[in-house]
């Protein structure tokens, strides 16, 4: 069940990618930015899909924020694959950007990703209301931005040079900006849409997406590379302090188990109609340990 | 008068900088965000403080907007100095960001530079309208991504590898992206922020804007390093199709003349409340001819 709205979700969001990227042409510039939101699992845009159900949103108004998020998400990839970042060349199963095309484009194809983020929710296919279309634009900016997403990304780099590994509370600092932020961000989207209360919501993607950096580190250490779709075992070549490192392979385990059980209570207030986001918590952790 | 108006400007606008980047702390990122928004003519900022001033609106709003602008024209030119873009080591008469940093901190400081334009205009210090807020980051994201800003640059590294230069249609295009789509923007925001006619304005900054590009190819030619502030000679020397190679030094120096003409009878409705734009479109040209 969770499986198929998860799929579901992702064809819906990626039509409207599709829809939102026609303007662009044909230069290798909007090529990279179709294929960079393309091939992946689409998390982020499944969590506003469902937010948005728990809220009463239309999902045909739902899925542009949810194609918003995925484009911003896809940005952050491309430029994170970087040779002067983490220098990957695979990425979903695939050659990354600058792999397939080169540097420039892919910095030019990240950057315009993250323009077509804020034109998404800036325009009314979102909602009618600009007031929700302001809160949605400044909630993804200051999620995104250097006190969230890129703060993230610039202490995991600080992180290589340092002297002396990350503790377990600088390393949960640093993954709630590289990755909480945005999974926040989606899942809250319905009940800034509806204009509700997001404290349920907040409360269970903070656990969730947590979970899901544990789970990711674990996934480093121990999973299949080629149905991860990416290289593996890059943070402990590097000798980077991990959950892993720092609670132990059984400890890091405990602790995702742990955290989806603070998710999934978090959903109580929405009942059954939130099976589908306890699922996806469980999923988290499940599609690698 | 013009040249105390633009410092003026850029001293606001810089302090409004330093006000929003407070939050950012002292990490490399947050310091080369702080280094690549100062040290610049600030040519954007003072065009957003000049509209406003013509519809009224007050300049302590406005300078919020004048201030997001300068952010994301300096995300722009940290991105486009990277060694895979322009390959440009010196900026503003200083080093540029990768190389003063690296190149790392330069793609997550131009990122976060462009998210915190979006942020600073989608907050309540620009405009206590959310339509105006709204307004102000759909125009900003189309000028300044795949359809604008980006398109251009992605136009002008296709002709790099071109077969054929390109034609003085193709330049003008790309030019109307790459530089005059922020320009234009600028000049616009007082009246989108007065929720008043745009096309006065619109008219003098496609003008304008087209000019400003012109007397850079000119600058590229016979120009000063010192003075500019950044490399000279590159066009020339990479066999690039410019307004000079197209229209020879002399024709290309009319056309920004006429073109200075134009700008500044577009802005006849405004009568001399619009003499400091006027002056902009005569220095644009001025500054190396």
């Amino acid at each position: 069940m969770f499986k198929q709205a998860l799929d579901a979700a992702a064809d819906q969001v990626g039509i409207c990618l599709t829809e939102v990227l026609m303007p662009f042409g044909d230069l290798p510039v909007a090529q990279a930015m179709r294929y960079a939101t393309s091939g992946g699992k689409g998390l982020r845009g499944f969590l506003v899909l469902e937010s948005a159900k728990l809220h009463g949103i239309d999902q045909a108004r739902a899925v542009y924020a949810a194609a918003a998020v995925e484009a911003l998400h896809a940005y952050s990839l491309v430029h994170d694959d970087l040779p002067c970042m983490d220098d990957d060349d695979l990425r979903r199963g695939r050659p990354t950007v600058h792999v397939k095309w080169d540097e420039a484009t892919a910095v030019l194809a990240g950057d315009a990703l993250q323009t077509l983020a804020f034109e998404v929710l800036a325009s009314d296919a979102v909602s009618d209301d600009p007031a929700v279309r302001l809160a949605l634009v400044a909630s993804l900016a200051k999620a995104s931005g250097a006190q969230g997403m890129v703060l993230g990304q610039a202490l995991d780099i600080a992180a290589e040079t340092a002297d002396t590994p990350l503790t377990l509370d600088q390393i949960t600092h640093l993954q709630d900006g590289k990755t909480g932020a945005l999974i926040r961000w989606s899942t809250e989207a319905g009940a800034v849409m509806a204009r509700e209360d997001v404290t349920p919501l907040r409360n269970y993607a903070r656990a969730m997406g947590l979970a899901f950096q544990i789970a990711d580190d674990v996934l480093d250490v121990e999973g299949d590379a080629e149905l991860a779709g990416k290289r593996l075992g890059k943070d402990a070549d590097a000798g980077k302090a991990t959950f892993v490192s720092l609670l132990g392979l059984d400890g890091a385990k405990a602790r995702a188990r742990q955290l989806v059980e603070e998710a999934e209570a978090a959903l109580d207030p929405y009942g059954q109609a939130a099976d589908n986001l306890r699922q996806a918590a469980q999923f988290v952790i499940t599609r690698n340990m």
